[in-house]
């Protein structure tokens, strides 16, 4: 059931399709402070708290102060409070259970046990939200029901589940024809090659610099003839400059944000000064995802919208102010005070807070202070190009995901978890990012496997593709001066390719799977709490998850490791797919058990009396046939059956088949007649 | 057997009181690069690599690129290369089994699987250093040898085993008060309270703030009979100060540093603009030791000894060449580039390595530059201090201990692990360093206790405190401007006390088996991996330790969690301590075990047929009785024995009692005649 509360008068932020009527009496089990903007919960001693989406720490969030304020922080380190996204969505379970979501564009803050550890207080920047209360008989039906209110999952074409490359480095077709021919020649799977910023020219949003990449639609053409989609970046901000049409046309038609006074509010990103589409205004939001039509026309299939949180990294006002505090500093007695004022006046310029105070948007005639709206920027973007998309690509459809995001914008697009670390702590952070992720409506999503910032090894590379396998957006990544991270660079090639080609094994079974959380509002990825609720074990751990209807997968995250403790809450059979083509297939009781894991392997655990269907793999989803699947099975005594979803991977409609498989007594898998 | 190699002529470190002859033959199993100044070794598949004291990342080295390159480095990020100290000691333990030492002041590489994951290569400065290869039949045999050479490990006085509180925020008598009352009051055991920089006259070495504190002495000897001893801090550098006499007789008598021109070398820390004690010539070493006399003259019994890296801010010149390039950099126009400018200068400057370049020692009339001796100011400013005592005071142990270290001032103080932060990860860290440490020698360690930087949470105290139980150096401490850590902040004040508690019943056993590993150069913290050789899961095991001979220590480091997994390499008894003074005791098979362990919950395990003598704790070291223990037992069908070190606490000598205690049949515990 869910319950509405309405407090003052919100912003509307469109997340809700088809509200509930609002109830009169107060929201259960909440303290609600008009004056302090807070709502405040005692948590009982043995309460979890679920969900924030795309954040630090664990799948409870117990424990730490958590802020709703989307931020360009490639630092995810344990005390930050705010990555790129805001997603206002969480569920208690414990002595109550209920699911609690705030639509607000603003800034929340979430103290959950930090300054008392029995305290859960949610604070908002002002008291104009509504906040819904949802309760259900279990966690599982909590999120259900949330799904249904804000609608279906965004749906990305089938190609977009195939492994990408990607690194902000690959500056010119000369580059991407390496990525792709190094992929073919040694038989490493590969179904597209991302585009970072330097395909533009001079950063300009929908050009693309005639040097290095003189012709791009014959690029993408010589590249979809290999099987490879170009995955270009767009970028939230416009360069400005006269003579480019974008900027010329978005001025004069008064479709940038603007500032107190109402002039285009100018701050700088990679293009220097830039201007930023009032993307929260419907007709700006036509006119921007009406600008993606040069890239379709040229081939293009997919795209990935980054620095919409926006991130600005400073205003003329504020470097002046710098300039000015330098000039003093520098100018007095050098000293220790003079040293650390140095360091810290560089440090407070950076994404200030107060830049967005200064920026307004203007929806329906109304001026809206950014600040009251800040969340909702990357959403509105993205919801641009996609319903740009449903002209522009009435019949098919078009990848599309989002740095910046928050719920609502699950409808429109994916979302990767942002400028991440090669860092093994980071690995796990992807690993539980996952379901909170899913229950806040984000089904297509991943990290940068190997990690965006910092040196990658070997090892860790390859035990992040372990997990990469499994995620929908499966796309190794890197920054610019960091190590080259590639599969080829490395020494164990047989490794890599053996773990990549096992994406395309797997593919018929992750593609229905992520088709039917979709379609069904369910979630792909569930911790082990949320399918086994009265298992006390299974409420503790947060290095397994269950992976749609059949599978339970637990990668190993640690240096030096050959293996890892994996806790069976009911009787499974692991699988163990090595480089050399050995399989092993043993039934586990349930309880703790440690499994072997070398390197290059690729586990899971399948449940009893469950079935997943799997292929032969290919070098490209193209190469898959997922109309001739068989079964990797689990019978244990009972009917075992999977349902399989399969379409042709492109129809936007996405009006595939549903084939319920049985397995026989006699071992056979057979589709039962329809 | 321990093998010399001598490579060019090295500077003079100390380190080897006797050195074994040198062997002519090459070193075995290397690949040596006289232009690349680097050796190489081939590691086989299943190597792992132990070592390097304080380092970030796993107990096994594998997998990543360390710096022996003291800096001041707070950020004890995955991918740090250089803490505070350079331990230049490691084994490699798989097809062959050997030690390694490094004797050599200047920076060394180790890329430990990070280019190529089955080379190692040491790379060094320059080609001036002797090696030593250790050879044994056990990875402890070799650890054992190499101690043996280095000499005997620094032995701290009895009461320096209790509990301190710190924070780097206490600036008065009264804040040192408050901190004894507390605890005294809610029955929290405590044994010191530290002062941090704010207890000098500016930051002054040797001085003490007048008007905050007014009479120190007579603080120490209030202190003193609550059974609470006052531990102050001494910096690196003196502050450059006409009037003040350690600047002034250090200037007059050549005894600071100085820069190529023989002029004393000027660097900016805390006090400002500073001269650092020339502690590599053996003169200044007595100098500055005699320093610590007025302090220990106020009845002041121990000693850290802080920003001995030595961290430097910044220097005129350095100082001057920001202010020179910002001017430049802040006149230009304004755009993307100078932005990133800008924030790259700031960062550039601090603790640069150009600074260590133009810093010269004076020893034995020759001149050294800072930079081929760099990782010995640490511990030569150390055994400064540690060297005068032997004459301040004759009779009795002084507590001294240094953030920056190398291998040889483990024989003058202890070591803390530096600036780490509140967070879980490096609870984690600090448990990991432990082995690691005690391979270098330094037995005397443990790490800021809840973290120094960012915000602990009450949970992640409890937890960090349930490790510090065992740690020999047992201190809360934390940083200016973050979230108060005293045990007393927080809300579970019986779990608090009941930890605390906890450590001063196992002080009988933690105290004698640190002396015995002191007195008999061997390891108080070991991987499983050193105890069970040739069990495969023992050897991957990072978050359990061996804790002297008859225990295993596996805390809880994950928040939220209500238990762990165990790995028992053996049949062993587990001990469960809870607040509310239930005690278990479980035997468990050998095997994968989860042990349950509330928040305030106290676990360890037992070996078989081992005993550990306990005691009925008190609120400080003086009030536990370490001549009449009880005895914690785990009878398993053979001789259980345990040897116990006890002395008077204090005496320089170390000269106790090794009492052999035996278990009965009957189950009685009996000390054997002697």
């Amino acid at each position: 059931m869910i319950q509405r509360y309405v407090y003052g008068s919100m912003i509307e932020t469109d997340t809700i399709p088809v509200k509930p009527e609002a109830g009169k009496e107060p929201l259960p089990g909440f303290t609600v402070d008009e004056k302090e903007h807070s709502f405040t919960y005692l948590l009982g001693k043995e309460d979890r708290i679920y969900g924030l989406g795309e954040n630090v720490r664990g799948i409870n969030k117990r424990g730490w102060i958590y802020q709703s304020w989307a931020s360009d922080n490639p630092d995810h380190l344990e005390d930050a409070v705010s990555l790129y996204a805001a997603h206002n969505f969480l569920v208690v379970d414990g002595e109550e259970r209920f699911g609690l979501f705030l639509d607000y564009g603003g800034k929340v803050t979430y103290d959950i046990g930090y300054t008392e550890m029995n305290r859960l207080t949610i604070r908002v920047n002002d008291f104009n939200l509504d906040v819904y209360r949802i309760s259900g008989d279990s966690v599982l039906s909590i999120v259900h029901q949330f799904r249904e209110m804000i609608g279906r999952s965004y749906i990305p074409p089938r190609w977009a589940f195939g492994f990408g490359q990607s690194r902000w480095g690959y500056v010119c077709e000369a580059d991407v024809r390496q990525v792709v021919r190094k992929h073919r020649e040694l038989g490493l799977p590969l179904d597209s090659v991302y585009l970072d910023i330097d395909y533009m020219d001079s950063y300009k949003d929908f050009t693309v610099n005639q040097e290095r990449f003189p012709d791009l639609a014959g690029l993408a053409s010589e590249m979809a003839g290999q099987g490879v989609h170009l995955v270009p970046i767009i970028d939230a901000a416009i360069k400005k400059e006269e003579g480019y049409p974008v900027s010329d046309e978005g001025i004069r038609k008064g479709y940038f944000c603007t500032d107190k006074d109402g002039k285009p509010f100018e701050g700088a990103v990679w293009p220097g000064i830039s201007l930023f589409p009032d993307v929260l205004n419907p007709e700006v939001r036509k006119w921007f995802g009406s600008l993606y039509k040069v890239l379709l026309d040229m081939g293009i299939e997919g795209f990935w919208n980054d620095m919409n949180e926006p991130s600005i990294f400073y205003t003329e006002a504020s470097l002046e102010a710098i300039r000015t505090r330098l000039m003093d500093t520098v100018g007095a007695t050098p000293d220790v005070n003079t040293f650390f004022e140095l360091t810290g006046i560089i440090r407070e310029v950076f994404q200030k807070d107060e830049i967005y105070d200064s920026i307004y948007h203007h929806v329906n005639g109304k001026a809206i202070r950014h600040t009251d709206v800040h969340n909702l920027y990357g959403y509105n973007m993205t919801r641009a190009a996609a319903e740009a998309f449903e002209t522009l690509a009435k019949d098919r459809r078009i990848l599309l995901f989002s740095r910046s995001s928050c719920i609502g914008m699950h409808r429109f697009g994916g979302t990767w978890m942002g400028d991440n670390k090669s860092w093994w702590s980071h690995l796990a952070l992807n690993f539980r990012m996952l379901p909170s992720l899913n229950m806040c409506g984000f089904l297509y999503t991943g990290a940068d496997l190997g990690g965006f910032g910092s040196d990658v090894t070997e090892d860790l590379l390859m035990r992040w593709l372990e997990l990469g396998i499994f995620t929908p957006l499966m796309r190794n990544h890197s920054a610019l001066g960091t190590r080259e991270q590639e599969a080829y660079r490395f020494s164990d090639l047989d490794g890599f390719r053996h773990v990549l080609r096992m994406r395309y094994v797997l593919l018929p079974y992750l593609y229905s799977e992520y088709m039917k959380a979709a379609l069904d509002n369910k979630m792909l990825f569930r911790p082990l709490a949320f399918d086994y609720p009265e298992d006390h074990r299974a409420q503790e751990t947060e290095d397994q998850l269950m992976l749609g209807d059949s599978l339970m997968i637990a990668p190993v995250m640690q240096q030096n490791a050959r293996g890892r403790m994996v806790y069976l809450p009911e009787s499974m059979k692991l699988f163990r797919f090595s480089k050399d083509g050995r399989v092993l297939e043993t039934v586990l009781g349930p309880g703790d058990h440690y499994v072997e894991c070398e390197l290059s392997d690729v586990i899971f655990f399948l449940r009893p009396d469950h079935l997943i269907p799997v292929s032969f793999g290919g070098s490209c989803v193209a190469e898959v046939d997922f109309d001739h699947v068989h079964f990797l099975t689990y019978p244990a005594g009972n009917e075992a059956c999977y349902e399989y979803y399969t379409d042709d991977g492109i129809s936007r409609q996405a009006a595939g088949m549903r084939i319920l498989y049985r397995m026989g007594e006699d071992g056979e898998v057979k589709a039962l007649p329809q």
